[in-house]
């Protein structure tokens, strides 16, 4: 089983569970996320990104990788449930990273941005920002 | 009722609810999630912003400002909790902001360090930052 | 300096900033995030919001205080630019918590929810979410 | 090209950016964020986010796919970023995700269980949880 086959059949199970495709929000936790709405599975993204947050920290002081991961996948399964919902998928998204891949020299350029950005930012932390 | 002084019987009543006041978990939901330990009301942080900008684009599209309001009020309450769990409090990081105040001139010295990172933010928007 | 005077101190200037009011984006950082829109600001507390939980997550491993009171004051501020923009205030958030506060047995009834979530919350871990 | 080869062709990239392959922070975005370490990728996954939560918002109002395609791109990189740091990658994920997707009737468990917790939260919203 390849990863591309893990995330074409997790869509195809997301797309089955669309309310138009009969998705049953009392028999599926997905077609009850679809059927709430937008706000039901942004806040899972909020909350989920967080716990990658805590589970990495946790990893920094010596944690096992389990927690990690299984945060990462609930992120990840979040992540093609609001893509679904608004008609995308992950192929798009993968489509999209290939696409910034193959733009040469790209990383030196994001790099130079980022460097200024740093400098930047540790000036600002240092005197604050208000008001 | 001054804001300060619910900031004082907040911090007062969450201080309380510490284990080592006598903060009793199957009594009180403070009590609760200070003995669970950080992760508990970390997670209710993220969780909380998530729902603050979610409440805030509602208004921006029409809603009104009840959703916000009781977001935020989540999001600092949540913020005092972590506070008091380590020895921190409002009065803190209000004199954190009073102090930021009181320094002349750092307004334009923010402004021309965050004028800098949004012309670099553009730049590297238009280009994507892969890899 | 009361809590209370530094919040309507930060709210009356975050007010001066609004373009209404003659806040000059090219002079001031609050005029410019109130000039740029809900984004420029949302996006900020949602990244001040993780900056509190890694700062909370070194403390819980020996850091000092300092990072998650500056990070909290961050987090605040910006918050109070938000109210701001949507015409709400910092005083509208504190009586929402003190009447939140003076309700009776409230904290009782939100425990025995959170209880009951906690329990599912760690069934649903065990197995997973999906799909 | 499959997805599966872009997600493995941005893992050895990645990879080949870490500071004990040889990667220059002076010349790489990417081998930048690995030496700087944890926080400096995990801000970014809280930043993208809150992103991925605004461009959903804007389409929920009518803003086209583009935003939402790109904001989802940044987050999963940065995702592959924090993987790579912890010695994981996406095809643990992805694994991962495979793995629950194959324990029969697990949508059914996690279902009543978020019935439930929906039920409860529903309550909680209409109290306030304070304090």
């Amino acid at each position: 089983m390849t990863s591309e086959d893990t995330l074409r059949r997790l869509t195809d199970v997301i797309e089955s569970r669309k309310p138009a495709a009969g998705g049953d929000p009392g028999a599926s936790y997905v077609a009850r996320l679809l059927a709430r709405g937008p706000d039901a599975f942004l806040k899972k993204i909020g909350e989920e990104a967080t716990e990658v947050v805590l589970a990495a920290k946790d990893m920094q002081h010596g944690a096992s990788k389990e927690a990690l991961i299984a945060e990462m996948a609930d992120l990840w399964f979040h992540s093609l449930i609001a893509l679904a919902y608004f008609g995308c998928s992950a192929q798009d998204v993968l489509e999209e990273l290939a696409r910034r891949e193959g733009r040469s020299g790209i990383e030196e350029k994001a790099l130079r941005k980022a460097l200024a950005r740093q400098a930047e930012s540790e000036s600002t932390r240092s005197t604050g920002a208000t008001p």
